[in-house]
């Protein structure tokens, strides 16, 4: 180890590219100066995507669903033939094993998920799935042997509420096992179908000390780098989220017959309150965000006053104590507009909510570190998206890497991220997880 | 008739009540001083209100169901025993005949609906109806007869689009006949259900003149009657009612992922807009009413920003000029906040809109002055919901007279009327027939 950071130290002398250009040259005993197949990772996209296509053309790898069950066939397919052994936890998450030269060492892990949201896109989780058996075959290839043993992870059912990643930390419940998921099953059935066992649910617990260090590649699902043309996102950390219902009880009365000032409509009421959330998550600096995503009014016709609107307010942090300062003043203007609109404003806290979870420090620096030596930009930055490695964070030093998604689109058959971004944040994973095993 | 004028003059003078004093005079000859039987209209309408509760105990007595038509039968069980021999033409509307001394005049004609709607309550339309009926078995027991010929009508469907009334006056189309109706029932299977025959549809058409006057009395449906305290509404006119389907175009995106600066979120921009109508609805003088009182959000998850809002507005007045105005208004209103917000606002004009209906000036003096008469205040106000009488005054000199209330809630089982106010509307009505049937 020590041989292998002089001779880095001594490359960086010679190309004089920064502290981390050592990075570049070609050196097979580190690693460094290997890339990854872009071209391979491209093709296996347009693969996977494939699978899971319904009747109407539409995307639909839900986790569960036989578009699920057969990408995940497919991938341990690969994985099998990339020497993997794959074998699938009690929760249904694939699990592909490559050992490292000192087995007392505990694994260093790194993937994502291959499910998808109904009419969802081909590179949320995708690409960490295939970007990491990606750099199993590049260490294949050249024959390199790291020091840690190496674990892929595909977690199941991510977009159904990062159901694998909380059974592996611990927090799946008997309750959550009985919910319901998009594909029609409940969780616990779901994960049969896809070679699970939700009776022996805890068998697939790790516990703190268990892996060594997370790392997922991911696309930004947002906006952010493709605007500000960046290259690498160094995630410092995974957005809280709170869910509130808000009732707005107004009276429902004849819209002909009743004057305007004796009215009490609840979705006058609820449209000052949608403005007011809007004004308080723009009212202090930073990332928060706070929307209102659903609503629906009863009775719901032209010729009714509103009676009672019900909608969907969601707050996101970096930090839990600003999604309550965030809410208690959303709450505060809430109780101004119901006296002014005769109605009544309640909110009733979702029991689903997510804490914020910080990405390790010094992973962060390595990703950063690691995406300067390959010569890009990046930017330190939260995701504002929730994703299983929030769960691995609690158990181990965990890290995202994101790289652009184009106009920002997520969630859509409009997702879209360029090869070479993509190829850029496999590298960046590749030349971090080495930097993880010389530490 | 002149005798009769001249007895009348002569009590004026005698009694000293002004102008209409000599109403209150107990005249067999002229009919004034003779009551409706107040307690038979109260106990007729909790009798009507037991056809058409549902086995979940909710008032549906809904156009064309299993209700209606025992209503109905009810109805013109009574109908019979008053000696009016009751027919149902093509449209389904039920009509009831009492001969005048002089058979070529035209008929007085007075009446309302049966049906209601889902959950509705058991004073709209039932009042005018059982009113009308009562105003001829005062008259059968007085052994009365006018000089008019006198019609008690009561109409078809009212709360499914006015269906009757619209077919009385030609205005039924054979795309109108296809229309599904509340029941479940099309139109035209609804009519075939009652007893009508859509096929000889046009049957039912009465012409201009056909008529001779036309007199409906209604629940107010509002508050205003009483919170001003006011006994007797003198109706001006029904109120135009017009329906736009307001389509606001953003774009959908992750709620995380997306910077509050780089949303196009439809939701907010529609409750901008719910609030500028509300603004531009109260921005002048007068009755005039804007409303949203529908609205769909897509896709309608608390994690997506919205990026589709389709909602209902709409606007009603006694000026068809007014509400072009006021939904110019709204429209620049939209214009402003579509830039503001980055979304698209557009506007589908609805094809069931409602002109504005006038009431006959003579029909309004002849209710006031029967009204003031009898003693009562009296308030001259626009209709803001929809009635029969609105297609009626196409073809008739046509009124209405409304009493008061109670909260002014109404399409409700809380709906109510005093069995007081009840009384005195069934006076007025009365009354006013026999000014008609005099003038």
């Amino acid at each position: 180890m020590q041989r292998r950071n002089f001779i880095q130290q001594s490359s960086l002398t010679v190309i004089g590219m920064g502290v981390f250009g050592s990075l570049l040259s070609n050196n097979k005993k580190t690693g460094t100066g290997l890339s990854v197949n872009g071209k391979r990772i491209e093709s296996r996209i347009f693969e996977l995507a494939k699978f899971g296509v319904d009747e109407k053309g539409r995307n639909y790898r839900v986790a569960y669903t036989k578009g699920d069950i057969e990408g995940r066939a497919w991938f341990m397919e690969l994985m099998k033939k990339a020497g993997l052994d794959p074998t699938i936890d009690a929760a249904g998450n694939i699990i592909g094993k490559r050992n490292g030269k000192n087995a007392s060492l505990k694994p260093i892990g790194f993937g994502s998920h291959i499910d998808m949201v109904p009419d969802g896109g081909n590179y949320d989780g995708t690409l960490g799935s295939i970007a990491a058996l990606e750099v199993i075959e590049i260490l294949n290839e050249n024959n390199f042997v790291t020091e840690h043993p190496l674990e892929v992870i595909i977690f199941g059912n991510e977009e159904g509420g990062t159901i694998g990643s909380k059974a592996m930390v611990g927090d799946m419940t008997a309750e959550g096992l009985k919910q319901k998921s998009q594909s029609g099953l409940t969780m616990a059935e779901g994960i049969k179908a896809i070679g699970g066992n939700p009776d022996t649910i805890k068998s697939c617990i790790r516990k703190k000390g268990d892996i060594h260090a997370w790392v997922e590649l991911h696309i930004e699902q947002g906006g952010i780098l493709e605007k500000e043309k960046i290259q690498v996102g160094v995630v410092e950390g995974i957005v809280g989220i709170v869910h509130w219902e808000v009732t707005i009880e107004g009276f429902a009365n004849h819209a002909g017959t009743t004057p305007m000032n004796l009215r009490q409509d609840a979705l006058l009421a609820a449209s000052k309150f949608i403005i007011a959330v809007n004004e308080v998550a723009n009212s202090v600096k930073g990332n928060q965000v706070g929307t209102v995503g659903k609503i629906t009014v009863q009775p719901g016709a032209y010729n009714v006053i509103p009676g009672k609107v019900v909608l969907g307010l969601e707050i996101r942090d970096l930090s839990g104590d600003k999604i309550e300062m965030l809410f208690r003043n959303m709450q505060k203007r809430a109780a101004t507009i119901a006296v002014a609109t005769k109605t009544k404003i309640s909110f009733e806290r979702q029991a689903n909510e997510s804490k914020p979870a910080l990405t390790d420090k010094k992973l962060q620096q390595f990703i950063n570190a690691s995406a300067k030596a390959l010569g890009f930009t990046t930017k330190f930055m939260q995701s504002g998206a929730g994703h299983d490695s929030q769960h691995i964070a609690s158990i181990a030093p965990a890290a995202m890497i994101f790289i652009p998604s184009v106009a920002g689109i997520s969630h859509s058959p409009k997702e879209f991220s360029t090869a070479t971004d993509m190829a850029n944040g496999a590298n960046v994973l590749f030349q971090t997880i080495l930097k993880i095993d010389k530490e």
